[in-house]
């Protein structure tokens, strides 16, 4: 069974995030993997059923949903957890591709905002070719990050400064990292930027980007901390579940600055 | 006069690249700057002018090619000249946009990449501010990172792990940063990842991603360093000019990766 695999990106949360390049390699797919999250998370699975039908014409490709084994323990062994965690997937993925393509061919899977970041879907990828005859391309999508730095129109870094990407667990562990002015935070359940001493700290915070219910927050970290954490909660509750994204940046020296 | 810009990422090399966003903000624009920049990156103002007319209908906008203002000085203020070059180009704007659009309306500029990313239209944008009565609408786009990745097919960041984002010379002025295990480097004219001591470092390099030419290498920094090297001053010569990004990734210690 020979599968060309095409991992495309479909941005972050708005319909038209998806570049023409992600619309072109949808059309080809003769089969389309859905994963389903479970019921709190039934926005995202319903942006990628409602783009397949927007997008593909009808009887194009078959759509096939299938739900996603849920990931069992990881409290002692995180990184184990995630590994068996994602055998479970690749194995859902190569049955239901058997199922659809007995003699294999094209077969797409939308990934939320880009396949690079934060995301597993790659690694899950990987473990598939070495049970069939596997080539995978990926198209590029729009990250949430970037649709934060839109909503807001700001910049992501300072000119020519670095920028560093992480997560709210490693801003937890970390602190204020020593390798950049300005940090990036995805993958954080619990507003971790409440864990900094907010003094010369800005933030621009976003949930939901790109989506209708879009909430965009800025400005001093001491002055606008406490309604983010209150926003996060209403809109938590509303939803029933929260995507969130947020940048920090720290005042330059003035002196430093000039002397770059 | 009242003026609606939109800063619309039109991806980083690829046509295809640009999202159904952009084309539809493309395609609402009454005004369109094309900004020239000399001889030698022909083929970025022509990717500008292809994308337009592959993508807006006969007469709907007014394309309006401009001279990119050159940067003077630097050699002692970079961030003066940086700050003067910005003002010049915010007059060429506002010029280009009073003799077609007298009495505004609404403009777009395709922007490389992403607004967000190593990129000064969102800091002249703020320029114009004083000076009209400006509204500013960023649409994302795919970067060079996201390109790079893509043709890689490989993850940005190690599994919840920190990424930092650094231009060539902060890479040279910093050596390896203390904060993260995977580095992406933009901006960087001269292969500055052969002043890092290679031991353990693995190296994803592209350039002109995303374009006919494209060019990819990978592996331990040590074994292909040189071979980027060659590749980038032949493909410069063959070319007139280059674009080129990377990724390093140091191996991590498999003991402190179990405990993580
Ligand atoms: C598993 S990561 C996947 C990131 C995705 N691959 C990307 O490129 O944006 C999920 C995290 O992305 C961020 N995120 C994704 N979509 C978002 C959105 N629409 N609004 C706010 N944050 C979002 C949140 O931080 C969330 O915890
Ligand atoms: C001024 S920055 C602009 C980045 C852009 N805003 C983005 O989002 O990718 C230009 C740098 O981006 C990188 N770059 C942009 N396009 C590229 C491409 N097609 N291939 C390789 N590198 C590219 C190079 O490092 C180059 O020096």
């Amino acid at each position: 069974m020979k599968v060309h695999l095409s991992l495309i990106g479909m941005g972050a949360g708005h319909p038209d995030h998806i570049t023409l390049q992600g619309v072109a390699a949808l059309r080809r797919a003769q089969l389309v993997l859905v994963p389903r999250k479970g019921a709190d998370k039934a926005d995202l699975a319903d942006l990628r059923l409602s783009l397949c039908r927007e997008l593909l014409p009808p009887g194009a490709a078959v759509l096939a949903p299938f739900d996603m084994p849920v990931r069992q323990g990881g409290e002692t062994d995180y990184l184990g957890a995630v590994d068996r965690w994602h055998d479970a997937i690749a194995q859902v993925w190569l049955d239901t591709i058997a199922r659809h393509l007995p003699e294999g061919g094209a077969v797409a899977l939308l990934v939320w905002g880009d396949p690079s970041l934060y995301d597993s879907t790659l690694r899950i990828a990987q473990r598939l070719a070495s049970r069939v005859d596997l080539s995978v391309t990926v198209v590029p999508g729009i990250t949430a990050l970037q649709a934060l730095t839109a909503a807001h129109a700001i910049p992501l870094n300072e000119i020519n400064a670095p920028v560093l990407i992480t997560t709210g667990r490693q801003l937890r562990a970390d602190g204020w990292p020593a390798s950049a002015e300005t940090v990036a935070v995805l993958l954080d359940g619990q507003g971790s930027f409440q864990h900094l001493d907010p003094v010369g700290l800005h933030i621009w915070w976003g949930a939901f980007l790109g989506m209708p219910h879009q909430l965009c927050i800025s400005g001093p970290l001491a002055e606008v901390s406490a309604t983010i954490v209150r926003e996060r909660e209403q809109a938590r509750a509303r939803h029933g579940w929260l995507m969130d994204t947020y940048l920090l940046r720290r005042a330059r020296n003035t002196v430093e600055h000039h002397a770059d």
